[in-house]
């Protein structure tokens, strides 16, 4: 067996933990050194550390701390690895703990951070997931089924420090322009839950106050969430530092392109397995600005869709300019609402998009003024007909527990 | 043989034929009948009305007049569709002319409204495409060769008045809050290169002053461009008036996701093959708003893809916030660069996206402030591989004959 | 258009068109001539050359003359070929004439070559699968409709004098160890119906007493009867004489694995669209018996399906060592039984796994003494859910018109 | 997580496992219990129960003793399973043990059983298999790579006695007809290896000596090999005794269609995670013989293949009567031969064609005399291009070290 070069116990506080990290930084040590050609396993936490648990409230999912995220496990250097090489990276496998059998999805209030759907779903929700060996199902959505296809929702090198001065420059202008809003347009540097890995003291402070948080994805690839790059997958990413210094973390279970629900995935605790190579000064070799990945041969077969199309115009009759972001908006609310016609409430039918393997598709960027974007609901989830027919939609769902919600405090 | 209920000649203007026009209008009179469970043959010209030739000089695609898209062929009504209905339709196949064994793609000049990536292609330019059998290849673009996902990139039924007046206002609406821009915010109705179909005199005058473009999908389906729907595939159309008066045209051989070259797939002449029947009451049953549609069985499989990543941070390195159409702009020009390593000028490269049956996913939309989306660009279609590898990438491309260019006039 | 290099007239006999043979022969006249890189349409009768009729009667069947088969279109030849090359074939299309929208399948009676599943079938029947557009069903068999997985019977190349009379050697010395055996072992030369192409008086005559019937496959391709074969697929075959002569004919709308009813896929007239290269001296260089392919990107998806295992005891409770044979029919009854469970009758359930695209898998053939044969029944090709249930098969099929059957004459 | 309901201990003999059995047999008591609807886990040995070591001799693949395969996991009780229900049992995860990362594929000398071409192969060889996760390769084959198709080669349920009796009468007749032959052609009851798992005693010793042996597939499934049974999958048995009693074993990282190289896959020690489901009286209702079963969701898709024919046609030329065996085995001696060009020697492509996701297609059964059978080799299994191409073969494969041979014992 592969070596498990970071380890964590789940009773433990992240933050107790320093092969972990929770901000990009460039200084940030390197917690082990592999070579190229090596395989080793990589434990993680669950995005949040920790702070969801398996149960039927959504009182957590309403209270958490979002400065804290992402717990990543890292970073990794890799022996001989120079900037401008490309970091080859094969995901071995991912898998979950023994004791840990289960992950969340939740919507976040409106008041906290929200998600895709926050004017429909403004207040926090929450569904668990039981996995039984390569399938998941929830006990809150009833008649819904299928395999994972489980991926690191997170996962890229240390920044350079010019880099991370460009991203930080960039997003704190994005900011200005509106510093009031809630929520904020961006998440700027934060040292107060900053984990800085083996950094100590006011190194540590100082870096902290500067480090790249962790929820966009940026040029390294960071916070993707592209639930295509999953095990079996091959990926290349552009290296900034001598040693690469590659950190993942955000394992996810399955997830609809989007990740619409924003705690948006099946979230877990897990390990990830993975391989190293290098292509040396493979950044100019390729003309590589942000990763490049090859798809799994594992991928699971959902293959028959309905597929429900959206327009820039949105819920309130808008007129929107090629805007692709409302045109996804509409076709999940299309996909909701059919949803609605078999039993589910609108709380299950937007998870089961933000849970399932979801495709996202985009359509038409160029007829103006109307984006066109496709929502793929795949129908073998189900375990019962979910497409359309001369007889009308035959509800099959029981409903049973709905998708928990917390109430905002006062 | 199911009977050919529209027919075209190629040799005479979209104009003189009756049984065709391109605009939208409830008293657009139906050309044809047919009933549930029927199936029928459809011929159509292609989106301009054969002004674009199969010749080595991009003058055409610049001087195109674009007042004139896009020609259909219709409307065909269905005994006892009312409001309400949805419409099946199966497309059983559809094909080219014998005596028109090609197809074009083209960049629009940035004058005469661009493209998705017309900053960096401001002129126009055209390639053409041969088919052979169910395969396409280009002169202009050498090394590349793949099936075709034929489909039709524009179909639906008669909006009814009042869905005709909301398009009207919403569209002028948006084109007031900046009457000047050009290119133009939307298409506006135009009288002058009206084609009303069987509509005369002054009715046809009248008519066609206020009938709405068909440049933009809407809630009908409409300009959808969707490659997916492709031959083979079952859409459920929402009717908005009796009879439905189905129309259909623009066909495409081939089309990448997003259609981003504007004029955009592989544009072609030729005939559907379509049966109907209806769902009685759907659009209630199923809460159906936009189309709704099935893929087919017989997608040809180029499975294995080099996956792009894009970030809403612009070429120029400006934050946007969650915006989908730059992260996508991102990765279609990740994918340029990245092929321009193997020989094939940026025009080439751009073309071919627009062209194969590219990918274009939409991967992250909830993770402050950037949008991540993916271009999946197919690998098989190569004759060489275009995998990333350690010793770089070889050469394989001779360039050959570029993609014709046409400058503006002065 | 490529051009059509042979024609073909429905209404006449193939005896009559001289572009036609039924028999391998070395001597047969090239009756066109390509150049590699050449693409061009081959026309072809279906494989009886008309003499199953589009009706609800089997008498044709029963009464067919096997002597005459295959009618093949060529042999064409190919500029520089010679034995030892390899001929690389796309089959770039292939498709149906407009006045012949119609395919048949067939059992034989026992007494004229019979089927796979004689002992069950022993008399002629026939179903009648009508075409419209990719799409395929018949009056005959109700609740199934499938994509075509359209493909040649049968292709290869003629055979060199010293080829021809080992297969003439080997084949007469199998029917001498049962020389009165009914149906015979294999078939020899004929000449009575030989149909020899261009060759006419006592050439002709000499040829076509030592000729080889199409029947078998062989060495060169010739009657593989192999669906995946299917237009868009690329076949490299052996060439063994000047020019290679390339023949093909036998279409099939769709077949499943084994075109287990013998008269065993949907027998289509059409044409089919073949483009051809060379790969000089290729046999030796990849070490080449027989031929070798590769899979079409445009292969009908019916992914989901409902397996069946057979092993080598027979009906009747008999052992069988290591019998594939045995095995594969084991595994069709078992899913013949399993269909009329869902109100098919046999014949008709029979009809379905011989023109549906049905796989044939090889299991286990190391496990003494049982060898393992799967048989993959495509959920897909059914109107209704053929899986199994906790609730027991629903019958869903009301039977209709079956499968017309004629008894053997006294 | 699941319960764990049969552990191993890898380092104790299989014999002193009473949750182990390696024969069939209606008395060998049920060693767990489980109700409808449970899922579990069970661990197993590799078929040969630890016979085989990780090194590079053949010598243990030539003295293996197989009159003790293979050790299976239970038989496990279902509650309220009856005869004649049907079992519907869940794949829903199969995995190795940390300690045993590897797996072995064998040739047995053809003095101790052979395989498929054992006339070509008649001395024992080996290789080795690494797991690197989800993905294996082999110190003894280089250049090949693939994703694991894991399967269990034997499951299914307890026979009654009265089906026992048959097996044997039937197997005991085959043997008769030829007793000395060796190999024999099948393998009857055999006391002295026998482990009757919690049977003691006499009783054990009686019904030992009458147990059917696990070698061949027969009517409850067995010993299948199906590598199409794969993690993921759904499975029917039929139930003969009261509580079903389900065992399972002889675990495979991967294997090719028909297991030709006998000790036919890559044969593992690991786990399976199972659950279990009953249809009351379902082989009635769906007329039920052997096992049915649904793919997996998750087969790896190596879709792309250079497919092998061969026909009935032996090696020395002699004719055989539509025998799919022997056309199976001509594909697969194609397909050895096109590899060996390549660079490989002939044993490391026979191992390859033994371990990888190799399929074997029925193709024609009814060409009287020659049968088709297609061998497909995906072509992704390799770290380089093994298609045909006018350049002929690069050899790519340096050879490294071979598969390991142990010479008969004199």
């Amino acid at each position: 067996m592969a070596e498990t070069i970071i380890k964590i116990d789940l009773n433990k506080s992240a933050y107790e933990n320093d092969k972990i990290h929770n901000r990009w930084h460039p200084d940030i040590p390197l917690v082990a050194t592999v070579k190229p050609g090596d395989d080793f396993i990589v434990e993680c936490y669950d995005w949040t550390g920790g702070q969801i648990k398996n149960d039927d409230s959504a009182d957590d999912v309403r209270d958490v701390d979002l400065s804290q995220v992402h717990f990543l496990s890292g970073p990794i250097g890799v022996e001989g690895a120079e900037p401008g090489d490309l970091l080859e990276v094969d995901i071995l496998d991912i898998g979950t703990f023994e004791e840990s059998q289960w992950g969340f999805n939740g919507f976040f209030s409106k008041q906290n951070g929200g998600g895709f759907l926050t004017e429909h779903f403004p207040e926090a929700q929450k569904s668990i997931w039981d996995f039984n060996g390569m399938f998941t199902k929830s006990r809150h959505i009833p008649n819904v089924e299928f395999a994972g296809l489980i991926h690191p929702g997170l996962i890229g090198c240390l920044p350079s420090k010019e880099l991370l001065d460009t991203w930080n420059k960039r997003e704190a202008g994005l900011v200005a322009t509106d510093p009031e809003r809630v929520p904020e347009l961006a998440t700027l540097p934060n040292g107060e839950t900053a984990h800085m890995g083996q950094m100590t003291g006011d190194a540590a402070k100082a870096a902290g106050a500067e480090a790249a948080r962790t929820v966009p994805p940026r040029e390294h690839g960071g916070n993707c969430d592209i639930k295509d790059l999953s095990r079996g997958s091959k990926v290349y990413f552009p290296v900034y530092v001598d040693g690469a210094g590659l950190s993942v973390g955000d394992l996810h279970f399955s997830q609809g392109d989007g990740e619409i629900t924003f705690c948006g995935a099946i979230e877990m605790a897990g390990w990830i397995h993975l391989r190293v190579n290098l292509i040396k000064d493979g950044v100019k070799k390729y003309g590589i600005k942000n990763p490049v990945f090859k798809p799994s041969p594992i991928k699971p077969r959902y293959d028959d869709y309905v597929i429900f199309e959206g327009i820039s115009v949105d819920e309130d009759g808008g007129q929107h300019y090629l805007d692709v972001h409302v045109a996804y908006r509409q076709a999940c609310l299309n996909a909701i609402e059919y949803m609605t016609k078999f039993g589910y409430t609108k709380a299950q039918a937007y998870a089961i998009l933000g849970c399932a393997p979801v495709e996202g598709h985009i359509s038409g960027v160029v007829d103006i003024p109307n984006a066109c974007a496709t929502l793929w609901l795949p129908t073998g989830i189900f375990d019962f007909d979910i497409n359309p027919s001369a007889d009308g939609p035959q509800k099959k769902v029981s409903g049973g527990m709905d998708v928990p919600l917390s109430k905002d405090k006062e």
